[in-house]
């Protein structure tokens, strides 16, 4: 038996701050690390690293994002708050940190973009034009409409978005739909501050009552 | 320049049903593995696998978690509403395949504990007896409350849970906090059934507008 270590909630919040933070951002596993891409009402791009992206529907195609109560400077959440418009693109090895980067106080005025150097990538063309940016080093961009932006308990927002559009690195799509994100280099998030690569285990059968799971370690071939 | 695959909102909704939901539920990133635990009335435990775990704050400490629209069959989530309590177990290597067995449909009465071969843990003794079950096998284990049960636009619920304790392997607990989830052997599942384990990259410094992200690969060590 290994120790263990315990708190209960009047040991978490004697805690110093930063350390609470650290192990509480913990307790959740790994977290999806997605750049949210916004614009201004002039067009002016925006961008900033989410750890809080989860899926809620296929069918409508919706997904949900956790902001922290937003101040002044949250232009990115103001901008999609007042647009009703926004973008995920998965961060990935080879952006990182400058994914990360995007989480600095940059004064307002100053794009993410151009500060992290990190690329816009604008869906569609024309009239067609998606008013918000995706970034271009990203191998999967995905362009929402706001449907919701719940007000929750402590004050953070719950943005709930219906996926318009998905724009995908072909290499990674598999033959049963399946994307291969080991592939992409795709990043997952532990507590605040570690980024992770990801290797694959095992794709598993749908799970049935009465017979055993099944494992399979080719990724690419799925399950039609 | 890779090639790329597109669908817009109609593309999407014309994909048969489960290739669609392969691919949707490949959009958010990696997700979490966790198993939630519950006891009906009697103190009848069941636990299912969920990837749908999200970080709302630590200071209170909330977490949320969805599920998809109940059924009659969703004991876990209706053992969650009635009773208000429930827990939080990281699925690791080790346990993967039984966590992901869980959600096969079992016919009332069966414990998804029994069914697979795990074994619940409940925190604390006598009265002070925690009244959901987590999982033994587990090296990081969470008892929450219900703070909300909210209904989304699409009949899923996001249910937000007050954390009340934490008790984890003290081999993953880093000086400043954090927690080695890498360590731990947690998974990172990607769509509906891959599962990943993790290779750690990079802790990175809180980001600030004036000065370069500094990146540590000693993830014990911390930033304190």
């Amino acid at each position: 038996m290994s120790e263990r270590a315990t708190w209960d909630r009047e040991g978490l919040a004697a805690l110093p701050q930063r350390h609470r933070a650290r192990l509480v951002n913990s307790l959740s596993g790994y977290k999806s690390a997605n750049l949210v891409g916004t614009a201004d009402a002039d067009g002016v791009p925006a961008c900033c690293i989410v750890s809080s992206v989860v899926h809620l529907g296929s069918n409508p195609a919706l997904l949900g994002v956790v902001f922290r109560p937003p101040g002044d400077d949250s232009h990115n959440y103001h901008n999609l708050a007042s647009t009703g418009y926004f973008t995920l693109s998965h961060v990935t090895e080879a952006i990182h940190e400058a994914a990360h980067q995007t989480s600095a106080r940059y004064a307002a005025g100053v794009s993410e973009f151009d500060a992290v150097g990190l690329t816009p990538h604008w869906y569609g063309e024309g009239e067609a034009r998606f008013p918000a940016p995706a970034v271009a080093e990203s191998p999967v961009r995905i362009g929402l409409t706001v449907e919701e932006n719940l007000l929750l308990p402590n004050r953070c927002r719950f943005a709930i978005g219906a996926i318009q559009w998905v724009d995908v690195d072909e290499a990674l799509l598999c033959t049963d739909g399946f994307l291969d994100l080991a592939e992409a280099g795709t990043i997952a998030i532990g507590g605040l501050d570690a980024y992770h690569t990801a290797d694959r285990l095992a794709r598993l059968s749908y799970a049935k009552p009465d017979r055993p799971v099944e494992a399979r370690t080719d990724f690419r071939d799925g399950w039609d």
